[in-house]
């Protein structure tokens, strides 16, 4: 006979404060944040996780949270475990982790979640510029559907996935980190230029001990000072995985990470009911707390054998994934395409973060014509199941990428269609409500010189 | 009684020059250019096209078609076409034209394709400093399928769409054309700096009357002067549609494309069997001549009803698409992960063309494990029905991208798995033959100072 | 603030019996036993219940529990709810009722199920007469995936669902059962020549008091003994659904039931990991205890509008489904046929269940030449997610049937290939262990004269 | 280089008849029935086909056609093709030949098709005893699309595919086919017991001279005589294949068939646009001439390896296939039940036949509701691409099946909705016109005492 039910290695208790778990929770990357639990490879195991922000986002009437996040506290993680093989042997530097996600959710009794604009000068977000005010939309769950009070006519299937999966890194990832990052900060006004058409700031998020949560070890002692000066954030995506926001990484799925340190020491968190690829709204997924069932495989030496560096280091190096058989099977998709010229008509030279930002701009306007504000279609983009492609990336000067929304989420027909005298093609009623604001109103004024001619 | 075959509007003879089809071709973008036939809305017809190098790239054993290849003449597209409705009122600026591909394919008889690298020095490619040299493989298509003596072990069917659908420019859409390329062009040493990790050149390809093929436009009159120092080249996907090279825009789909000119003046070209998203090899899709049966609708004022102008002016607006119902069903996928830090170590932000350049020599890397040459994989992931997701462009500093691969694709299991004291999880044995080369072997240096520790 | 997680109609605790649950069960078809509780149109709710067999199959080393099954207890069900809209008014007769699945799986700790042979005389199942004696096997769940420990080499998704959804019949209609019902036992012996070649026995099963579970019906009441002896056996699917076994009824789906009686009185039960079509061998799917969480609509008159009776009543009607997004994707099947000719060579007349039963004879066999016996693919093909269709069913004389089984669910390659040479295509050795068989060994003679040359 | 076209190994001049094309076609089953060409494993060629009536049936305004059809005559084959390994030597009794279904479609310039309803005194049907009377609906193909002036409202993709692939059967086959139809005729008064709810006649159809085609066999011959009076009918489908009308059988798909003469002797024929499962109107596909592209792959000894005999001989067998990765997606679908209850009430045991007629009517009810006339539901539902499943096959004594219909083909919403005090759920306008019927009107009286309350 099997066990009949995963293990639970880390309870959630929602109701308690991020620093208040009985198994502890951390908030940074570092070698020494010390495990939490061994893990054998094979057994089937649970992880419960709170929602990103660790309560602090309310299902409320207001934004009001959102406005004031406060960043230099980002994911709570549960973890890190270490991995040991069925003799006991940990994971090793250089082993691959294999690490499939049998089943996830919301945690039950706690079925709701959150999409949010944030704040331009609190934190940003892709379209920061034309959308620069907080904004909050609350999102109910009815098993495998969610549906927002805020955005009316829409609800969806999820493609329920982690924000967050990582290995720990070593100590010398760790300082390339820091390093690359401490550049990129420093030459500031270089980076302006290099990517003058995406708003979002701060440019890096470098190590601050404050609101450090570092697991086991103890708030005020010197090991935590030590460590909570070097930790790395975990807002980006980095070799050891992390933050990667990969909307695919379902039931079923399987990712394989490297493993830096001894024990691999796994961590996770950040739950997502559905993102929509490239959660453009920073706060873009419909954020939530919730449950992993996982198992792990060690593959010795499989870093070595599958992970080819491409950088200056034997470290620089990405996770592998593969994508799980469960995925929503939708038939129809309305594509919006953008090329690299900006908002301004200007022209830029095979830039796919600008290419996308126009995609996703054309969308937005589009679905404004069916009866949403366009910060309701800026949220939704964020979180239903879009999926954002680089189409053309070699044909100089223009990048050309596509945004690509399932038409089935609607409760209208969103297609084009010939207008035959009637003045509208649709419900161009406003959809209403619209999405929660602050208390304080909260509105900043659009970035100047962008948005052409169509102010948002 | 229908009629039980589409009419044919554009015939090809392969057997002859593009300059000598029976219904001229044209090689620019210009609203000069006159139609050289009228369909009605609703009608299902048929054009045929040239592989866009118009017969220059051959079916033979050497790369040396593509060293020399002259870039002045790019796309041959078939049209224009004026589009009028049923009462003979053609298609107006300010409507929409929608497109329905009913079907497409190889032209009978010609059932071949390739694929190439171009030379660095002679339009480049997404990774142009790790494969400098020009290289080419041969497709040959058994129905849906494609195989290719020079990939050996993989077979694939085509996503098959043509990688040009447009409506002729207005002479006001050109101006902005020209003057915003122009400027690229002569700012050129800040867009080194924009994107410094893209070698790909020129920069942009901006008019010239070298090898300009203007329709029924005669060569050397006036007016063939005056046009071919003005027209757009074709190699840009651009507010018309154009060179979108959108590889899901495949049978049954549908584009809705914006009208500047009476009678909207529809063109078509650049037929693909396949292609991966970006098509990084430049000439990356599986070339080919071929078919498409299309039925066209005019949605009267549906350009301002359905495409918002993000740009100075009511012109900056970018097509619709509608996928259709039939793409290959693949159930596993293997994905590719890319940050962007380049392959100095250097991090960039929130670049996604960086990002994807990462997942696609990670991607390369790993597929060269499995008995492929880097240069194979490259030309691989150029042409098969490979996926590229931006996945999360918020994450400061950190874009990240997917690449994402159907594994059934392979005559061989590619994924991760245990090695079990075993040296090699796969056949390691390299894949021969390799890729056709120059004659005069063609090997550049790769580009100094970019790829790391792993020289190409 | 909507609530947070459905409301729980039915709880079910696992360790108890089915007739000592908080909220008391039932095991028989009336309109006179009560609904347990009222559920509003649009809310979210849930309903717990136990395995059909209410515990009477362990998760042990033997089959015996199978071989003494007592078939007057079939399905324990959860309900009858009684379904009301916004103002409290109850569901009609003449109303539709749309039951919207939004979720479903296992009861958290109880992640286990079981397949079955029963024995031939107790029981039987498709393949009887080649299978007869009873067997078993246990299936552990690791989220989405199930496998088996006799079973070997086999892993696969769920497409959960409820074997039993049904409205309580009205007195009328369950007049026609009974009486049909018992019309076909008298006429036993036409019948054996109707299907002379299924040899699944009874042939029905009419209302008995035995082991009758009536829900707040209190047993040995004058009511008790009333409805017991009128009540319809849960076995077949009916007019009013009940068990209708259809494997893709999941996450997402939704059932129109008529409304035969005031309040609609739904009842559920069955849960089924996953089952293939037809469920061959009776006790067939992977059957264990389960949750559904449901939303419910009446639609006012709908039986009147959307389902026209065929047969000599009004009542002579069937639900219809609509399918959920969210099947598993297999992109490859391998399709097995058969054809109206019986294991004797005796050529049947357009007989459906007779090409049926040799389609999936054809795939026992196939599966038996990749190390399965034949008894492990009967009940793979029972419970793994393979497709039985009506291809052809006019080509006079031969019916065709095909099962589709997707080839993804094995851990070796079961397609056809060139031998070359070798003596065995693939991993011939036997895939132990087998199923679990009964302590006192269980071996009943195969059926006489009918398996032809191949006896099992 | 390889060929840049299949080679054409029969081609067909759909201006000729069936007995002038230049390659000579067959419509009979025999051994002695002579190749026609020599095709090599590896391959890649092409056999093109007259429609299954071999032009008989117009594309005019009536159903005259269907009404006197003969059916000594029914599907024209091409070939019989005699495959050969790459050293010349032909396929033995006893191998596999897998034919890889490459491509295929209507022959250019000849894209239309037809469904019809048979005259019950005549052919038949599935559903013979409501719809006697002839009916014909044309169809046009638009690219992968098809449409009817005769059905109004329903547009879809085709999964075109050949209703007939098969190898030559052996003497000693042919003999066995023949009995036992023979004994099946002789017993025809018990048949009419064993299936007294199907109507379709006659049972069966055995050999007769009459109209027989032979290929190379010059008619009058005594050779011609001998085989006539032996040759199978091609109407059911058998060990060999034959008449499968396997639906998904498309684009990419293998099937695997067993060899039982020298050469396999491989024949094609009545190719559909499109069909739905069972093929329920007898004449229910979409009916074309076409093409297939295929290559041949010989597995030697592979019918012993893969294919055990079920019944007395060796020869009973079957074939298996393999289904391909474009068949068109559909992500919602409307399903109907049907239990083994027939039309006057009556109860069967397990009869799947019975059990998907109630599955048809209920659905050709239900469509009616939506302004179709039922003769065109039934048409609809032979051709269209909906699935018919054998859902519950044990749960004495009602057989359970399903007829899943894909509703993105409607123009309207078909899904049962909330009526809000409309009278009409949609469009409730009768859909005109309406289907071709005979000059002479045609019209038989419905089967008597067989359809309860609602006469068609």
């Amino acid at each position: 006979m099997a066990p009949l039910a995963p293990r639970l290695v880390v309870p959630i208790d929602v109701k308690k404060h991020p620093w208040q778990q009985k198994v502890p929770l951390h908030n940074r990357w570092h070698p020494d944040i010390p495990p939490v639990a061994d893990v054998t490879e094979g057994e089937f195991f649970r992880i419960e996780m709170v929602d990103w922000s660790g309560g602090r986002v309310k299902d409320d009437n207001s934004a009001d949270d959102m406005k004031s996040m406060n960043f230099t506290i980002a994911h709570y993680l549960s973890g890190p475990l270490r991995i040991v093989d069925s003799e006991g042997i940990p994971a090793s530097p250089g082993d691959l982790l294999a690490v499939e996600i049998c089943n996830l959710g919301p945690l039950p009794g706690d079925e709701w979640g959150y999409t949010a604009i944030l704040e331009r000068e609190n934190g940003g977000g892709f379209l920061t510029d034309h959308f620069p005010s907080a904004r909050k939309a609350i999102w109910y769950f009815e098993g495998i559907y969610a549906y927002s009070p805020q955005i009316p006519g829409v609800r969806f299937p999820g493609l329920t996935h982690p924000g967050v999966v990582g290995t720990a890194p070593s100590v010398e990832l760790l300082n390339i980190w820091n390093e690359r990052e401490k550049r990129l900060a420093e030459t500031n006004q270089e980076t302006l230029k290099l990517c003058e058409v995406l708003h979002q700031r701060p440019v890096v998020h470098l190590p601050t001990p404050e609101n450090s949560l570092l697991g086991k070890i103890q708030e005020g002692t010197a090991e935590w000072h030590k460590i909570a000066n070097e930790a790395a954030r975990t807002i980006p995506g980095r070799e050891n995985g992390g933050n990667c926001d990969i909307k695919n990484l379902s039931r079923g799925s399987k990712v394989y990470l490297p493993v830096f340190v001894e024990g691999a020491n796994l961590s996770t968190g950040d739950m997502h009911f559905s993102q929509g690829d490239g959660e453009i709204s920073l706060c873009g997924a419909i954020e939530m707390s919730g449950f992993l069932e996982l198992k792990c495989e060690i593959i010795r030496g499989g870093m070595k054998e599958y992970l080819t560096p491409v950088g200056p280091t034997p470290l620089h190096v990405n996770p592998i994934f593969k994508i799980g058989p469960v995925e929503p099977r939708f038939s129809e998709w309305l594509v919006f395409e953008g090329i690299s010229v900006d908002e301004s008509g200007k022209q830029h030279f095979l830039d796919a973060s600008v290419a996308y930002k126009r995609a996703v701009l054309n969308a937005i306007e589009y679905l404004s014509r069916f009866g949403y504000s366009k910060e309701q279609a800026y949220l939704l983009l964020s979180c239903c199941p879009c999926e954002g492609r680089i189409s053309g990336i070699v044909d100089s000067p223009n990048a050309v990428t596509t945004l690509a929304i399932p038409t089935a989420i609607f409760d209208q027909d969103i297609k084009p269609k010939r207008l035959s005298g009637r003045p509208l093609p649709g419900p161009k009623l406003r959809r209403l409500p619209d999405l929660l604001s602050c208390s304080n109103n909260g509105h900043l004024p659009a970035t100047q010189g962008q948005s052409g001619t169509r102010a948002p």
